[in-house]
């Protein structure tokens, strides 16, 4: 044949370059306290300093890494700094990237048990371990008729969640009566996972919160009853264990007994707070779990593993794949035909999928039981070491109490202090915090979690307050 | 503080991991045609032989690679082997598999661009870079309203424009008045999107397909007319570029004629045959492209980079915006409020996002335009070999013309014999085929593509329908 194939990499330049690019990451890492957290660029800045054409032939990897590292590297948002405390961590750690490594090496797509049957058999087997390492129910291991799922969101993840209850309840056929409840405390992916499964803004329920900011399953219950009683059909219930702004939980035996009286589906979002499971003196957040149709949390978050990797689980699978699974002849195959297999792509929106319980897999193993359990509890016990230093400073007041490993404060002198002091503190280039809204204050969030950050990094950033407050 | 954070590796230690797992993922990559396609192996196999609980302490990544290669390696179907023919290629090539081994380095979050401003903002150079390789029209570069996203598949770039079609067209308050036309070959992801969205069964007009399996503009028309003057909306028209069963091309000036008629959103799906776009004498695939609303395509697929990378773009990102657009108070920042930027979390179902536009870069910047030209045509050409060895076949009939480096045939002996060849042909272990339906026919498909796939290993394929038809 007469056109003759691109030039790849041979296996000994692949090799250099692979090394070499592992080199540059540790020397990213190690070096990561020497930048400031945040980049400091202008919009457009890094774009206008990019080459502006593909060029016509290849260019040797080194001179990529050389354009990563001058380029790309000084205008990244550092989340691996110890110093990030944003938003919330966004967890990596070396067997997580070289798990994640491993997978695009192998290459392989997940969608069908068949497709690659150790990436379906692995995910489910970490997913069951998960459950144990976590103490969750029971009715989410797979052997039942529920099972674990890795998505790479916990966004996507409800998103599956509001479907499956959307369609138990009766699905297009009844949309315009169903009614969705969660509180006003609760992730923004969730009204977005409602518009996006085809409800209107007013068929979601904000529910109030109490003084701690969680769910008032009193104020849920009196909505809930007055749906029905208007001839509305409550089909999903969205409670919250540790709220985004502050770390809220709502309290899980009452909202789901208020679900149960109405038989909504109850969907638990832990995204950030369900890595603390891990620890059995956590558990306890996690009360009433029992009686969910779903959980999600996130280890890509506190736990290790870097994003995409956000666990997900059903009490009962049926539902999913009664919403999701959809099998033209070209994906049909025997052992899907046989009922013998799991195949994920039912499980989620998509149909392909990467390999990502081997970076979980690497996680848990690298660390062991007591190293994740080390993980969460020294951020947890520098968050409170924080929290005694805020509520020390005369000028600070905590927002709400900690809450595992999230700290959140307001500047006495009001809103414009805070907003002045958050400036300042992340103008030093050492920390990266984020600000809510608490009770119409404006408060700033400190969420403790990176996988590089020790007690010593906050004393440093409680220092920093003590000086710029 | 007493609580000991967790033991990372050190740096030393990541080093020689991150080398030997490079070395690993070399050695396997070299040695794949040694492999069986498939593994063979049967339901729970996998999961018998792995480790049933999590260690109490971290064991070395040296035993985790060994297990990889013990437990995980022989029981996943090798995608990157050169003999794999089944559903679409899933490309890999070595400067994309470091582009996101960085993407997992650098560890960060691209959700909006004042969490990583290089993420975003790479991203929408390399997207507007395909639109100039790939001669995609102007509407989709960023610099007018439009612009491009990676997504994760085409299910969900996919999704994304079902939502932002519904919503264009009056959304929740009158969904049960509104329609989607797609032809009866297009990939069941749009019928899965349209559930999602929340569209009954119903609402979803399958379009017929002539006798190429390209969808029919005048069946389209009739049932398009015949809504309006039911009083329906139509609101969404769905073309494939390039079907999954066999390659086909729907008529996307026709079709976009009924869509501009009835003021529907059009959207293209050439999720596979898009990447042959690079190439200016494919180019005529796309012809009536600059009528579309939205277009999709999967470099993961076709462009030598690894999963997950799918290519979307829309004409006026301001409907996307409309649709998936929720801003909490916790997300809020100044760049963001400037308006002079993107923040992607917009243009998508999933808030966190993954820095996946490095890989993209490293795979255009590594093999340059000739380079992915050559990778295309060396298919293609392959694909039409294969072709002519098939028609010389007297066993074997083409089931539809060759369409860029797809090959379908069936046996002439019907059905069966079609079934019992592909098992010999996949028992060899050499090749691995899938089998779709055409016609009511059952058919085998040659998907031609892989990174590592030469002509020399089609011909061998073609020897082996030879030697088994």
């Amino acid at each position: 044949m007469s056109v003759e194939p691109p030039q790849h990499l041979n296996p000994e330049e692949f090799r250099r370059a692979g090394h070499a690019t592992i080199d540059w990451i540790i020397d990213y890492l190690t070096g990561i306290e020497d930048r400031p957290v945040s980049p400091g660029v202008q919009p457009g800045q890094v774009r206008a300093s990019l080459p502006d054409t593909v060029p016509e032939t290849g260019e040797p990897i080194a001179d990529l890494l050389a354009d990563v590292d001058r380029l790309i590297a000084p205008a990244v948002t550092h989340w691996q700094h110890p110093g990030f405390y944003g938003y919330f961590p966004g967890n990596s750690s070396p067997p997580a990237v070289l798990g994640e490594l491993l997978s695009a090496g192998l290459g392989i797509q997940g969608m069908l048990w068949s497709t690659s049957p150790a990436c379906t058999e692995l995910e489910t087997h970490v997913l069951d371990l998960l459950v144990g390492l976590c103490g969750l129910p029971d009715r989410f291991r797979s052997d039942g008729p529920g099972g674990g799922v890795i998505q790479d969101t916990a966004s996507s993840a409800s998103l599956c969640a509001v479907v499956a209850a959307r369609d138990r309840a009766g699905g297009s056929a009844v949309l315009a009566d169903l009614r969705v409840y969660t509180s006003n405390q609760s992730h923004s992916s969730i009204e977005k996972d409602v518009r996006v499964a085809g409800f209107g803004a007013d068929q979601l329920r904000s529910i109030e919160t109490d003084d701690d900011y969680a769910m008032d399953p009193v104020v849920l219950r009196t909505a809930v009853e007055a749906d029905v009683a208007a001839g509305l059909i409550p089909c999903l219930i969205v409670a919250t264990v540790g709220t985004t702004s502050s770390g809220a939980f709502d309290p899980l035996p009452e909202v789901a007994a208020v679900a149960a009286a109405v038989g909504a589906w109850l969907h638990v979002d832990a995204a950030w707070a369900g890595s603390a499971a891990v620890c059995p003196e956590h558990r306890e957040i996690l009360t009433g779990l029992e009686h969910a149709d779903s959980y999600v949390f996130n280890p890509h978050k506190w736990l290790l593993t870097n994003f995409d990797c956000s666990a997900f689980f059903v009490a009962d699978r049926k539902f999913l794949l009664d919403s999701l699974s959809v099998v033209p002849e070209y994906l049909r195959n025997t052992a899907s035909d046989s009922g013998a297999v799991i195949d994920y792509r039912d499980w989620q929106i998509p149909l392909g999928r990467r390999f990502r319980s081997l970076k979980l897999w690497f996680v848990l193993r690298s660390y062991g039981v007591e190293g994740l359990r080390a993980h969460i509890r020294h951020h947890v016990e520098a968050a409170a070491c924080l929290a005694r230093r805020i509520s020390s400073n005369q000028r600070l007041k905590l927002a709400a109490p900690a809450s595992l490993a999230l700290v959140c404060f307001s500047h006495v002198d009001g809103d414009n202090a805070g907003k002045e002091l958050l400036a300042k503190l992340n103008a030093t280039g050492e920390v990266l915090l984020t600000h809510t809204q608490l009770s119409g204050r404006y408060v700033l969030r400190v969420a403790i979690g990176g996988s590089r950050t020790t007690s010593d990094h906050v004393d440093r950033l409680a220092d920093l307050l003590d000086e710029l407050a």
